[in-house]
């Protein structure tokens, strides 16, 4: 029997224009794995930890679970395999906490059993076990870091850039369940306009480049708005009852100009991210502008009936998945 | 009467995926401007060059022209400006010929009068002379390099990158007169498939990470292939009656693994620009594959019963436009 205690980072995918392109991998909250592999067969998973008891313990609905057995289906292995997780990611609220299972248990895996997949063959594997195929929260939290997913004929590449230091973070998770993720994806139009392609593809550009660059007043700048994913979304009460498009495209003007911090929803939400330079945000002179921010987010929460799960500040990982 | 020599480089929109996003300045061809100005009233064109004598004379045609009277009306002044424009960059080839004269003439005029704009406050009076506006071209003829335009909500704000020492360039210029810009963004559909708007974008965001993180086989492989934009001209005739899209794709397709080339079209056609890695290109142990390469896309405009007006290996322009 082999054993070992792997992490995996939370993730927040889209990062305001980047749908289905950019994902982030954060160093709080992360998923504990503990494994164990050894002769027999079958897969046996047990959720422990804050949100375990919300998590399905069926390992034909885990994504943990059904990655690994992808994996070693793949591989044309029969084995008997013990999934202990510590659920330490809200589950369902955009923080990519079943991404974070899928790529603890394919890299734990394939640490245990000495295969010579680099964490980026092992996003495929990772990713078969998330809603749609979507490679964009397992390539955070596989690779950590800040990532691209290049969109090719072969599938995708995640590219991996890592994130200036001064890059603070604090995340913001409304009680709120959204269906799930993929009436999220339905919530969007098939179609959209050229010109708004344009609008969104720009920013894209730039906020990869200026991320490259290590220039994060271009980064939030590019990032604070999405002109379609996120409008269209919260006008479908995606992200909750009490935000519509055009409340949230004010809150975000709002916070942007007031406190150079950049709201945007974290993937399908309804969780936000808000973005900020750590260095401008010292306090060392009174208050600090993201705080002020992080009210008006709290209070239009809860003006609109809503209540707040969790407040926490964070910053990038840059490891994705390791041993622990 | 105050005289200026100045000179502003050609330049290629759109690099594949990036479609009223992207722009490169080319240090070869260049336009040269002889500019002065002085008391009086009335804006005077001269062309000279290769390329002179299919240049409007008429004012309120040339854009070099409707660039400088509209930036003089902005600043309410009343002057003389004489214009006398060595026109070496093929006009209506794709190649930013008009925006280079519209870049010149408003460089020029800032430089003379003394005025306190940047290269990037003069962006917009340039792109005044463009058809709809367009600041793709007349950025990388400003500023030189590489430029991302940010579609903002307060115009287009040029982001510029300095492109790597070892990107080579071979321009295709084929005989071919398209109707006009317009008329190429008219072959375009207003609408697109998300899933398609994810592909370009995710184009755009790694190309442009890419040539910010100097990793030219990534960038290579983010533009060498385009969607949207380039297919749907392609079919409509756009480049050529000898090029569809899915010929176009096909020879992309095989000189990017073939020679590690990317074929781009510059701006809205119909020349070609053939994009590769110097350090791969040296020539030391035989024949370079670009040149190759650009014997097949010579062939393929042949074959299609077009003709090639002209040919040259050119780099990267990094300064934009400047006194000579």
């Amino acid at each position: 029997m082999l054993r070992g205690v792997f992490k995996a980072p939370a993730s927040s995918a889209n990062i305001g224009p980047g749908y289905d392109i950019f994902s982030l991998a954060l160093a709080r909250p992360y998923l504990r794995l503990e494994l164990s592999v050894g002769d027999g067969s079958g897969i046996h998973v047990e959720n422990t930890g804050k949100y375990g008891a919300q998590l399905p313990q069926d390992p034909c609905k885990h994504a943990g679970a059904v990655a690994a057995s992808n994996l070693l289906k793949h591989l044309g292995l029969e084995k008997r395999v013990e999934l202990i997780f510590e659920a330490n990611i809200p589950p369902r609220k955009g923080l990519g906490a079943s991404g974070a299972e899928a790529a603890a248990a394919v890299y734990g895996l394939s640490t245990l059993l000495g295969l010579k997949f680099t964490k980026a063959e092992l996003v495929k594997f990772a990713a078969s076990a998330e809603p749609g195929g979507h490679a964009d929260n397992v390539s955070a939290s596989l690779l950590g870091g800040f990532v691209i997913l290049l969109q090719n004929n072969g599938g995708p590449e995640a590219v991996r850039i890592t994130p200036p230091e001064d890059l603070g973070m604090i995340v913001v998770v409304p009680d709120f369940e959204k269906e799930s993720t993929a009436a999220a994806r339905k919530a969007l139009p098939e179609m959209l306009e050229v010109r708004r392609h344009v609008a969104v593809a720009s920013r894209t550009a730039v906020a990869a480049a200026a991320l490259a660059l290590s220039d994060l007043d271009l980064f939030l700048k590019a990032v604070y708005l999405d002109p379609f994913v996120e409008v269209a979304r919260a006008t479908a009460g995606v992200y909750g009852p009490w935000l519509d498009g055009e409340k949230l495209v004010e809150e975000k003007q709002r916070l942007f100009k007031l406190y150079h911090v950049a709201e945007v929803i974290s993937g399908a939400g309804p969780s936000r991210l808000l973005l900020y330079k750590k260095s401008e945000n010292r306090g060392d002179y009174g208050g600090r502008p993201v705080d002020e921010a992080l009210q008006e987010v709290l209070e239009g929460v809860e003006a609109g009936g809503g209540r707040v799960l969790e407040v926490f500040e964070t910053v990038a990982d840059l490891y994705g998945c390791t041993p622990i």
